[in-house]
């Protein structure tokens, strides 16, 4: 379907010039009742038809036995009866030319068994007749717009119109969602509760919000993604040109990594949706209060340009808390301006603090608010402001809060406020709310509102399209991972390993697999010693924990007794056993890289120190592959001990960007050989001189894909 | 003075028998005026004399030129007259014998200079004629107990009685806690504004209401401590007790370590202040948003006996939110009883889920809830409740939330409700508040609130008391402190620093400090080969960093080689170097023990892995000193990295109780010998086999004190 034609079909579900109520119902209460009164009570531009064979009128209308029944076009019917009745409404509707449907009916795919079963009929009938399907099972579908003022659910409450668009895959919080809209004065422009997600899913709305105009922000609420690629891919459009915030729900480890590997185990699918949203800059959001906070905050559609925020306040305490959640959400304080300093100094008395925060103290009014705004918005280091004022009895907070609604409208900053406490505030809050500036009871919330802000440009700010490709030699990596399965392996052995890696421009350390000590006498001698040597067999994993490594072999003689050891220890019960022989590479840091599959998100890639570091600490970080530039930068960036990167204790840097360069080869190394299901390049050495730099050990395993 | 004697005086100033006040004024919105009218206003039982030489009449009422006029006595005054008067005022209320003043008034310590100095004439006189002051600089106080009905403050809001006790030390704040706590329908005790705490401090006000039996819990906004040990004492009395809750703003680097060291820079402030409060089991809460939440529901003086909650919902959305909020607050969403599961079956219907989170689905009535929080309570493994509830249209929701009152006050458990969006709610809400059962908007807010009185619970459970002595060899450990310092060293030396540690029970390394290399070997030789070879001078402090460390030297020629090699680096730079020698110990995990001082809490100790993990990785746990027993184990239990400590990869796991014993160990030498600035134990080898751990390295920094 071409993108108009997806448009204009979700417009006959949302923009429809006439719906009928199929289920009208008389008694107060029932869902076929409230359903037409929102309608008629919002006043939907359009006609309403109840549709009833039981009753003659509904709500003062006519009501019509079956919708084939009404005399004029009908673009959107909005669904009642129970279950069983849906079918035979949904072929009546197909007869009468209906394109769009609201199923609020229960009883589908979510019951599992025949609803299930009832659910897969009614899509295939809809997708028979290109009829666009919202639900089933859901709360309905509000368009606020002046042109349609539609409020096609049993929702109790109807927010007012603005630039705000969102989807609930909850139905029950959407009547809390529209509540709080309400009592906090967010607009919406359109709000869809998509139930059991038939047909129309949340990234079919991604796009479509994304492509109106009226809509200035879309705000999430998220259980599941249905198809993780094609929300990314939606995503990955809109986030560049409007903010799309989400709360994602069920941080429960249900549908956990499937994989055995220790790589796998460390990602819970919880870092696999955090890098999701990070990777197409959407931006997550820890709950619905923030969630609120946030949106009431973009409504303004102000974002500054970077994290540094001055204080105005009347008050000591609420500013010290504010500081303090600004800091701890990673904004700065920032110094201000000499110049503005000295502004500040003329517009206030002595006692007062011209320091960032601002602190006008309590005999402050409207005039002196008015100075001390203009001169903190002037300021070139400021790129918000967060206005406190706790309400002396002797104060008008009304010309406070009208002074700092001037200031938020002139400015390009984003100015948020704090009136705290008093209840004879409310005129106050009332002229901040009308000047489009919601106001945080609490100095935090206001903190994490402007945090967001910052986010939400940063999000917008980032790249998402993925890097050009390295020249590498697909045919002999291929090839190499070919003989492995043809042998009936899905561990790589070491040839093939060195010939996947160094064909994707990877860099392998010195290596020999010997069965005779000799030959392990002679390649120590040719690369030089020290040497490592490691046991070699297909059964053995975890080779340190076992003792198969014996490292830092200096001499002729020590080489020979550590393979005699390794020999005697394992050839029992490995009959098949060789020996690795390595030169020893130490001078570096050792890195760790993973690619592990998700059972949601395809495949998840890793990165982090070596040892302890990825086992015992879990300092690792993850994307989703295919990974951008900026994803393989953060990821090396991202880990706690970055430090150690960064040379310690008289220890030289690493080359960071070699790092991330080689999670690219990596990335493009699973895109190109999708038989790879997981990898685990542990150690890596991040050599000081990077030349030196490359992997130490390694697991690769394959599965066979059709045509492999 | 006498506890007894302290009570009364404070009696004196919170349940005056008659009240004063001087600056009494007939405008409005003048503070003089509005603390009249808030005192008549709530009833004050006592006569409320205004004080003021230029009127005759204030609020209709008589008004009196000086508080030496007034013809009954007078407890209390509240000063409200500019700073400059408040000396003369004083006097007067000195010769009318008045006990207690709340001086309002601002200009004092605030401003410095010469309202500093006006601050201690203030505070000697008072203490001369035996008065006791709350401020100056402060919002007033308010007694809400019936006998006494007392708001002697111009705050613009009077709270509800209740059992909460509430001191600020923010003015402006306490304008919005009480307007919050009138909301939210939190009842108040008392609130006091402490202002600049001349006298009265917040841990008087610890001590005076943890003996007061009409206090169910104390909450506090700080922003700093005055005197922390006096903090400490009264809290550790007072937190088994009753429930003590605080929010401690300045979490800005301010007042951060002063001591150079590494080990102290370690630590910001902010350690300190949470350890603080951990270790006298006060509950530090984020922001005054929790505090209100947990408040609220600590009103009800029920706390779970663990963590574990189960979730009793119509829908499903809310219940995801709140398990996810649970969960990553440590609750667990514990799986129920098959009884509870049998009784629930049998309550709702097939489609309902009677898992936790048990979901009743939207068609649930009061009734239906009704079953459900009974079964679910009688589960003897939940600890506590949430009920959440999304009113559907057909739904009678007030007969719910009264279900929902009469089973929290039936049970022991702590039940709290979420009842979410509509506005229709809002009588359901009134029943819930009546009921004492404070509403949350969003699930998350229930979910911090639970998790807040489990953490209170656990506080309440803990012990704060310090554990016995261990017997040392107290004169030894001195004569070699004294030794140092005799010789005019700030740093100890080796055969110091063995006899410190080895007199406190610690074990240390065979070591010997040798000056010529016949030493190094003999030494060798009788420990056994491998040894540690390391430059001494007291001028290098971060030996491995210049790479004056040689480890693993395994025979008498490699210890040739490394003295020489020492000799041939150190010796030109350093011409009084000497050569450590130590047996090689490494059969087990380095950690690092650590105390610095803090310019604010005395003495910090520190514990954390060796190497990295302190410097790099800063995975450190800070507590007080002194320690007790309990707070040794959590610190050893508090890394991040702990799974170190259970053995990984195949090794054992180490002694932690040898860890934490060692931590008293050195707590007890800190508190015997205060000449120990600082100590830095780093590495100490915990060994597989206890008997063979040891302190590996180790620095002690001395002071001077009076008298050594």
């Amino acid at each position: 379907m071409s993108k108009t034609t997806a448009k204009r079909s979700l417009d006959r579900v949302f923009r429809p010039r006439a719906v009928a109520v199929i289920g009208a119902s008389r008694k107060r209460h029932q869902i076929g009742n409230e359903v037409v009164r929102n309608l008629v009570g919002t006043g939907f531009t359009g006609p309403v038809y109840p549709v009833n064979p039981t009753a003659s009128v509904v709500h003062s209308m006519h009501c019509y036995p079956k919708v084939t029944a009404i005399p004029g076009p009908v673009d959107m019917a909005v669904i009642t009866v129970p279950a069983r009745y849906v079918i035979d409404a949904v072929k009546d509707c197909a007869k009468k030319k209906v394109k769009g449907l609201v199923v609020i009916t229960a009883g589908f795919a979510e019951v599992g068994g025949r609803g299930a079963e009832l659910q897969a009929e009614l899509v295939d009938l809809c997708a028979k007749h290109g009829i666009r399907i919202v639900g089933p099972n859901c709360m309905g579908v509000l368009n606020m717009e002046p042109a349609y003022s539609m409020n096609a659910s049993f929702a109790s409450t109807t927010p007012e119109f603005g630039g705000a668009a969102f989807v609930s895959q909850s139905g029950a919080l959407g009547e809390a969602i529209l509540a709080d809209a309400h009592d906090l004065g967010l607009g919406l422009h359109m709000f869809v509760s998509v139930g059991n997600r038939a047909d129309i899913a949340p990234y079919d709305l991604l796009e479509y919000w994304g492509d109106d105009d009226g809509v200035d922000q879309i705000l999430m609420y998220l259980e599941s993604f249905g198809d993780p690629e094609r929300f990314m891919k939606a995503a990955r459009r809109v986030t560049g040109k409007k903010p799309v915030m989400v709360v994602k729900a069920g941080r429960s480890p249900r549908g956990a990594m499937a994989a055995a590997s220790h790589t796998g185990s460390l990602a819970g699918s919880e870092a696999a949706v955090d890098s999701l949203f990070r990777q197409c800059g959407v931006l997550r959001v820890d709950n619905m209060k923030d969630l609120f906070a946030l949106a009431g905050a973009a409504q303004a559609g102000k974002f500054p340009r970077g994290n540094r925020v001055a204080i105005v306040t009347n008050a000591g305490g609420p500013a010290i808390l504010a500081t303090d959640a600004c800091a701890g959400l990673g904004l700065e304080i920032v110094d201000l301006e000499p110049r503005t300093r000295k502004r500040l100094l003329e517009a206030v008395p002595p006692e007062a603090s011209v320091k960032n925060p601002v602190d006008l103290i309590a005999s402050a009014d409207a005039e002196r608010y008015d100075k001390a705004l203009e001169a903190v918005l002037a300021d070139t280091r400021v790129d918000m402001v967060l206005a406190i004022f706790v309400s002396p009895v002797m104060i008008d907070s009304a010309a406070v809060a009208r002074t700092i609604v001037k200031h938020a409208s002139q400015s390009k900053k984003p100015v948020l406020a704090c009136l705290l406490g008093k209840l004879s505030n409310e005129s106050a809050i009332d002229i901040l709310r009308h000047g489009g500036i919601p106001n945080y009871r609490y100095p935090e919330e206001a903190a994490t509102a402007l945090a967001g802000l910052h986010r939400l440009q940063e999000a917008r700010d980032r790249s998402y399209s993925l890097p050009r490709r390295f020249r590498v030699d697909r045919d002999r990596a291929r090839k190499a991972v070919g003989a492995a399965l043809a042998s009936g392996r899905q561990m790589m052995k070491g040839t093939e390993l060195f010939a996947l890696f160094s064909s994707y421009g990877i860099p392998v350390v010195p290596t020999r697999i010997v069965n005779r000590i000799e030959n392990a006498l002679s390649f120590a001698d040719e690369v030089g010693f020290p040497v490592v040597a490691k046991v070699e067999a297909p059964d053995i994993i975890h080779k340190t924990d076992t003792g198969g490594v014996i490292v830092d072999i200096r001499t002729r003689e020590e080489l020979l007794e550590a393979y005699t050891d390794l020999e005697k220890r394992f050839r029992k019960e490995h009959p098949r056993m060789e020996v690795m022989v390595q030169a020893m590479r130490k001078d570096g840091v050792e890195v760790f890289f993973g690619a592990a599959p998700d059972p949601q998100y395809g495949r998840l890639m890793a990165f982090g120190l070596g040892g302890i570091h990825v086992e015992v600490l879990k300092d690792v970080v993850f994307r989703i592959h295919p990974l951008t530039r900026g994803n393989a930068e953060t990821m090396v960036d991202g880990i706690r001990a970055r430090q150690m990167l960064d040379g310690t204790r008289g220890k030289p840097p690493v080359d960071r960007a070699q790092l991330a360069d080689i999670l690219l080869r990596l990335s493009q190394m699973l895109t190109d050989i999708p038989e790879i299901a997981e990898l685990d390049v542990n150690p890596f050495l991040a050599a000081w001189n990077p030349k030196e730099s490359c992997v130490l050990d390694c697991r690769v395993r394959l599965e066979k894909r059709d045509g492999s």
